[in-house]
């Protein structure tokens, strides 16, 4: 096990019901001016909007709006909020949605203290520091977002779907409410899900030896994801299941998995941003195609934790470690095709034509991986096995 | 899945080589004078005492000591520790210890504000609203105080070992360098075992039902602890299994498992307390003592979490859930004896004689139990069982 530091300070509000605690969490952190972020305007017809002003108005709390953030969120709007919430002289952002609006809410709340070009946040070591206290109201779980430092955004100009983290950017409380996501289309369920068990198997897959707990809680995450979506597939509105889902998400990425590793591997994250971001794919989407063409590629750097994966998810065991490592993996992707996810980039119209400019893009990036430091020859050959 | 709220700020500073900075640590809480808390000199004899003393030198920072906490901690040290921290105006409290020492300091600091008689903390609902910034460096792990905000202490006068708790009671910092626990004798780390998976069991079993994630992350935890401990006593200073152990004890009580339960059942380790409170047992032989019967007597009152327990802890399935319920238990009892523990009253010198005494300690609380709540009449029953 590796040395570690961890530290999560935010306070998790979880269960049904508690969106209307919002007014007085912000009053209890001082809040007299918000500035409410969100996505396309489903808060408004799920009742979640509602809700969340009388519970502003209730406590005296003044809020003015930024919306429209998109999947990928991108540079410019963080930008237009950041300006505004300047303007408006806000004291608190609170976002409303899933990870693309509280990553947006992320950067505009670091973007507010920041003095300089935004976008050398994500580009360079000069991360943000200080913040605008940060709430959330979660509609969707995938990223993790809504209890970490962590957040992407796409620079549409330059094409580049970046990352930035920081203390000051975990939320100071994030509010989780099941319910509210009974009525999502089941294409952003399944995509969470991807999301999540690919955040798990990042920590899994980084090579770290001998860290025994944090293998068999990432195992626990990524089964208790599996076994829920399928019971919500068939009944988006079993509560039970839909809160062990959402709450596996959070834990998926609030640090509890990294503990003791190597900070994790994230080549294929790296690898579907690139994908994101000049083709504006859905990360669960593209996760389902990179990672499991970089597990193919991979499995015989650690063939033992390869072979562990497919006993402890999927229960395989045919004595052979690296009949069971491939079969493993097959078993995965047979299970993204079974609750519909794509599983090749041709499904989603890449063809070979493109591998170059996907290349050119991800090879941007410092480096990639640690389980294995990925050569350019090596993405080459990663995407292509996606193909 | 019940509603829950999470906040856990402590920050954790995990590894090897790590006690070094505390002084650092302290340093960027502003802390200028800090009061040192430990118990009979262990420290100084293993260098963890010259290596606080170095840092903090170094970062200037003044300190004073109190010594001497014994296990089951008494409420005579924390008001002669409460009284020299007031004397000598310090700013904050650097406990160096396991988890007497730790409940200790909490509760120095806890009475440092408190204006009202400091067992009325503990007794009432009059808890602690503020405290003074608590450090730890851990050298023991088996309460979990390191990383949560109870405090349990023993008013000798009265023999009430009774619990606090409170947001104002974490750690701001954590050290745990698994190291230190190299040199433990055998039984303190058999001791801190059973506490800690006592502390997972409590949540396990406090009839809460469709928690899913909770019971894996439960059973993570129950199990890797099982293993590393039985490493452990051939090897002490095995890096790997020491770490793992430490941090699953951490974990097993920072929150974590408390989340979407109905809060843990607690009777185990209420009656426990009575049994430390008069007779000045370890609190880890008593619970390998208590908990057993308390299963024994219980296990009708939710047979499936029983039979789960059996099959995912030690691969118990005849296919009849009341066979394997009580397998289940007997497995747990020998694995106690197999490590060591004394598993009935009578090896501590326990008899039936003095079951009065016990019960009317123990029948002073307010309640005991969630999963069943206890009668004076289960209460006697249960520790018959034990004896």
């Amino acid at each position: 096990m590796n040395n570690f530091i961890f530290q999560n300070p935010t306070k998790i509000i979880f269960g049904k019901e508690t969106i209307e605690k919002i007014g007085d969490e912000l009053k209890k952190n001082n809040i007299k001016k918000v500035l409410i972020h969100y996505g396309g305007g489903s808060i408004k017809k799920n009742g979640v909007y509602d809700k969340v002003v009388i519970s502003l108005k209730e406590n005296n709390i003044e809020f003015i709006e930024v919306s429209g953030v998109k999947p990928n969120p991108r540079l410019s709007k963080v930008i237009e909020g950041i300006e505004f919430a300047k303007k408006n002289n806000v004291d608190g952002i609170l976002a409303i949605g899933g990870g693309s609006v509280i990553d947006s809410a992320k950067a505009i709340a670091g973007g507010f203290f920041y003095d300089d070009y935004i976008w050398n946040a994500f580009a360079t070591k000069n991360r943000f520091k200080k913040a605008l206290p940060l709430f959330v109201i979660l509609t969707l779980s995938a990223t993790g977002s809504e209890m970490n430092g962590n957040a992407v955004i796409t620079n549409e100009k330059t094409n580049q779907k970046w990352t930035t983290s920081g203390l000051a950017l975990y939320p100071k409380v994030s509010i989780i409410d099941p319910t509210v996501q009974f009525s999502l289309p089941k294409k952003q369920t399944i995509n969470g899900a991807v999301d999540a068990i690919s955040h798990a198997m990042e920590f899994y897959f980084d090579g770290t030896k001998n860290n025994e707990i944090q293998l068999q809680l990432a195992e626990s995450i990524i089964r208790t994801i599996i076994t829920t979506t399928e019971i919500l597939l068939g009944n988006p509105e079993d509560y039970d299941a839909r809160a062990n889902l959402v709450w596996s998400a959070t834990l998926a990425l609030n640090g509890l998995l990294s503990t003791g590793t190597k900070g994790g591997d994230w080549s294929s994250h790296e690898l579907e941003h690139s994908l994101s971001a000049l083709f504006d794919v859905s990360h669960g989407e593209g996760l389902a195609i990179i990672f499991p063409a970089w597990l193919k590629y991979n499995y015989n750097e650690h063939i033992e934790r390869f072979d562990r994966f497919a006993l402890k998810i999927f229960n395989i065991d045919t004595g052979n470690p690296s009949i069971d490592a491939k079969l493993g993996i097959e078993t995965l992707i047979e299970w993204y095709k079974k609750i519909g996810q794509p599983t090749t980039l041709k499904e989603i119209g890449i063809t070979e034509n493109n591998i170059d400019k996907l290349v050119e893009n991800a090879t941007q990036k410092e480096y990639i991986g640690r389980l294995k430091r990925l050569s350019k020859e090596d993405i080459i050959n990663i995407y292509k096995l996606a193909l």
